[in-house]
């Protein structure tokens, strides 16, 4: 493969931002930030039988996922994604043609969010694939939902469902099946394969006077933690309120830890004062966005994060889930 | 390794830019444009066994390379460097304390620059080390130095000399070997291992009112024939007059492939008007960073480089220099 080709074939015909000055092509990508913005970056890193198996993933998989976990950290600070680059160690073995749905993946992602691909890097590796993607974006400025925000009294929330995405990984490694049709099996397996980042929600946060927020890479539980730990306060969350898909249950009794502990939804989670929940809800509910109350925010305890069962009232721990154990 | 406390103890006690608003600890980082800035933007990604080996590079040294070709790609646009994010694929077997080395490696260079980490990922692999690093720096709005700015009569520049980091590499690798003191061994090996990018240089060229800019990545033929490229010019270069270490023909027959293929050397190659070249070179020998004509800008003719010898005037090809064949 020839790394200019490549680089040639991957260049945007069209770019959506007028801020971008210089996209790929030079040393580096030049963009002029607005007025009133605070700029938002993150980078993150996918690898080959670490977080995908190339047995159930195809190149424009990967590369969807790839950037939809990033874009989902920029709607976790309540922001709008703008750019994004690349950087791929691939193994000798891919084609180019792989490379570029790989690509095609990302592009199928960006375009909905009128995202500009402005630079990255391709080098060749002996072993197993590795993609790297960084987004910038943007929030208006004193908007960002940051983990530190929570207070006690707040209503803790969390967007779609949960859980699916471990239920998803679940089958495709075939621990689990599902006892009815295929419809509801592809349904978890994309859940998990395809995320949808909550741009959308993250937005209508960033409006609401000060929201707590995070997104669940990591599990429920872990996340909360994060905020927990962030905003020196305790969680408390109600088992019975958590969102999952009716089919959760039938697929495996584990469904709760996935629930709990599965990571991977990139739904948000966070928190809001009582008056502001309201306007969130209905604004939700309007843009037809699922968001749910499942807890409260109380005065820091010994426990960072509580659930209540119908039974029990017991601490959760911030661990996470290791898919690949 | 709990990557709770691998964040932890990588976070920076202090922050140089008060542009910061949110570094690591959340989702993204955010932080704020200055008016009248453009941003710049740039990734690299060093995998092992393709960039770097483990027999003869620290973590300190993996690091503080990674860190300084993406400097020395802001460099090349005339630009400040400002902040850095880094993604690490880590070998299941690497220790937290190495990890911290590579951290280290990098910090000594970010120092030096007042820059600040403000993000990253950490994630596992079964195999090779991949280190990706982004890097955000800044430039003055319309003073960036950009490929596609060459023009014909322009004096073509390079800075410090090339060839050494080629050249220190066949030392690592024992291809060759220094007849005499192991001071000039250890000077190559440095060259390679430690790149120092020119963001001096660079700032000056950002001074002056076109500079079409590249830094030596893939070695000086391939970052001309960039720029003739995107200029739409030829580039005439003089063999005589490339600067390269007194000792370098001492170590090897091929130096002169090294001077011009080897690339790794993170200078900066570039063009400029006749009359802002005597105040660059002036700007240079008064902060004594060594830079030096090499040649003119031609009209475009059929050959993108061409390079000038005693006996010859030949056509340079955009080839590389493949280090590990």
């Amino acid at each position: 493969m020839d790394e200019f080709d490549l680089i040639n074939s991957i260049t945007p015909r069209t770019i959506h931002h007028s801020s971008v000055d210089v996209g790929i092509g030079d040393d580096a990508a030049l963009y002029t930030a607005k007025n009133g913005v605070q700029e938002i970056v993150c980078v993150d890193t996918m690898v080959e039988d670490v977080h995908f198996k190339l047995s159930y993933s195809s190149p424009e998989d990967i590369g969807y996922k790839a950037l939809a976990i990033n874009i989902s950290d920029i709607a976790a600070m309540g922001g709008i994604p703008k750019f994004y680059l690349v950087s791929l160690a691939v193994p000798l073995k891919w084609t180019e043609s792989e490379i570029k749905a790989m690509y095609e993946g990302m592009n199928e992602l960006a375009k909905l969010y009128c995202m500009d691909l402005i630079g990255g890097d391709t080098v060749s590796t002996s072993d197993k694939l590795v993609v790297t993607v960084t987004v910038i974006g943007e929030v208006e400025k004193g908007r960002a939902c940051l983990r530190s925000l929570a207070k006690p009294n707040d209503i803790v929330f969390v967007t779609g469902e949960i859980g699916s995405s471990a239920a998803g990984l679940s089958l495709l490694l075939k621990e689990s099946s599902h006892p009815e049709t295929s419809f509801e099996t592809n349904y978890f397996i994309n859940r998990h394969k395809r995320p949808q980042p909550r741009v959308s929600v993250g937005r209508l946060c960033s409006n609401a006077q000060r929201v707590a927020l995070n997104d669940i890479s990591d599990g429920l539980a872990s996340e909360l933690h994060e905020i927990a730990e962030s905003s020196s306060v305790s969680i408390e969350i109600d088992e019975s309120l958590l969102p999952v898909h009716p089919d959760l249950p039938k697929l495996n009794s584990k469904w709760k830890e996935w629930a709990l502990f599965g990571g991977e939804d990139f739904e948000l989670t966070g928190t809001i004062s009582k008056e502001d929940w309201d306007v969130l809800e209905q604004e939700c509910c309007r843009l037809q966005l699922p968001i749910k109350k499942i807890g409260c925010v109380r005065e820091k305890t010994e426990s960072n994060v509580i659930l209540k069962t119908e039974e029990e009232t017991m601490t959760l721990e911030k661990k996470g889930y290791n898919h690949f154990k």
